[in-house]
């Protein structure tokens, strides 16, 4: 069975089309590379986003060649964007999808962490499940200060990179890499317009505010429907399950005399989320994965 | 992507195990064959079910394997068991899985039988959606008179046989072979003992008797748990979906007072049934199958 390990570099350009086409070009393209699922970039960000998945050894190969482009191509000290960053290459998480642990991905962001530092001189930080301490964890933390104030802050004992020279690259500042779970984006859309009810019922189920431990959310006006809606980060599906979130907020919901008209998955999202909300409603009693047909055909031949 | 077809051919041997046990070997080592995902033999009916999937050219080596050693070791002249047979291979279905129409299942049968019926001489019957006339789509019509009847059956036009000589092969009788929907066994326990309302819930919700068309039911007493139980068989999940099913079951059992404790899936479910279930129990706006990303991953490359 092929594992299946996905990664979502963040790149800091979203306003020239020629060069975030340059450097996806060189990224579709890597010898030995994994597959490109998906692409999006934001001006006002000045950032792009791409999501790759593959075996261990194609997303090393395509962040690699992510690495060469990007730094071929951007200059952090004329870029302007919303969105903070500290590199050229942003941030690169790796995740583990099928026949991997999160371990692995740690490994994995530790091993291609020295290979950046040692082969670009880009100094890397290591956050999330691959931090080399707590304080570190955090990608805000790391990135607070952002390009223009790395320098100062790599002076800091505290802030000493994990791997790489103490002082940022000239032009591609440094990098974060780590490891962490899928993130699922999805939303709860409401029947009512008035946004400060997604608000309250955000605020009732995210984990900052005494809600469900690996729920972030927050209320959204879409203008064009009319209506309002609860804009959700699972950034732990298998712990806190997309169900018992879609139930909390029907609940909150139902307390202001709301309903629920539907909900999205923006962007992918992991069969095994989607088989455990089938679990969940249909109230099934000892389902396993291996029941589902494609699942026992990938399993290793007798 | 490879395409997937599964077939369920069912043999008339259960009680001997060497038998089946030879029969099985041969097929799991058909040259070129299709995986075999799951083995189920019946002493009282004398008969065994295999499940099989794989690409067209697999299914079709490994049901060929099937039939060489099936004749070489089943003789229904001295076979007795409760299940119905006209043949020591009795039947054949193919199911499109993923990437196949139900057309292309209906050909292989087609193909399939006529190769059947040249190289084994054995008469060949098409049913299900491979049925050549409306009086043979279903099987237990072509089945009735079983192995013992056939010889006389075959004499009426009405049921000469689509492939193969007009009268049966002297050990092996005839053969089935056809195509259909994947069969999806699937039951719901109540929280009663009293097996009376399971079965006022299945003639509620089954097509024979006014309920749902792709839903066959009866109710089961589960003795050992002291419950009673809905057993259904769905045979067409994309026109009458899982989420259907369990609601109609709870709003009826509501009726008795009585609660749904769960449900189980006997054998193998297709990923797409059960993302169905997702889909609307999450109340998914505009989600389509491509949004999961092993589902992504799988489709051609660009």
């Amino acid at each position: 069975m092929p594992t299946i390990i996905e990664t979502v570099p963040n790149f800091s350009e979203g306003r020239r089309p020629e060069v975030v086409q340059a450097i996806v070009e060189a990224v579709r393209n890597a010898p030995g590379g994994a597959r490109v699922l998906d692409i999006s970039s934001d001006a006002d960000h000045n950032r792009s986003v791409l999501t790759l998945a593959g075996e261990e050894a194609q997303v090393r190969a395509s962040i690699l060649r992510l690495f060469e482009a990007a730094l071929e191509h951007i200059d952090l000290r004329a870029h302007r964007g919303e969105h903070p960053r500290l590199g050229a290459v942003d941030v690169v998480p790796f995740v583990p999808v099928k026949g991997v642990t999160m371990a692995d991905c740690a490994g994995l962001a530790r091993s291609l962490g020295k290979e950046v530092a040692d082969r670009f001189r880009v100094p890397v930080y290591l956050y999330e499940e691959a931090a080399t301490a707590e304080h570190r964890r955090n990608l805000a933390e790391i990135r607070k200060g952002e390009f223009e104030g790395l320098s100062r802050k790599m002076k800091d004992p505290l802030w000493a990179p994990d791997f790489g020279p103490a002082e940022p690259h000239p032009s591609a500042g440094a990098t974060v890499i780590g490891a962490r779970e899928f993130l699922i984006a999805f939303n709860v859309n409401l029947a009512t317009s008035d946004v400060q009810i997604a608000d309250k019922i955000a605020r009732a189920i995210r984990h900052s505010s005494g809600g469900l431990r690996y729920c972030k959310a927050m209320g959204v006006a879409l203008s064009e429907r009319r209506i309002a809606q609860v804009s959700i980060n699972m950034v732990h599906f298998k712990k806190t399950p997309l169900h018992r979130v879609v139930e909390m907020v029907k609940s909150e919901a139902a307390r202001y005399g709301v309903n629920v008209v539907g909900s999205e998955i923006v962007g992918l999202v992991p069969n095994d989320a989607l088989l455990a909300a089938a679990d969940f409603y249909l109230r099934l009693e000892d389902f396993h994965v291996s029941q589902v047909l494609e699942n026992r055909l990938a399993e290793p031949g007798e």
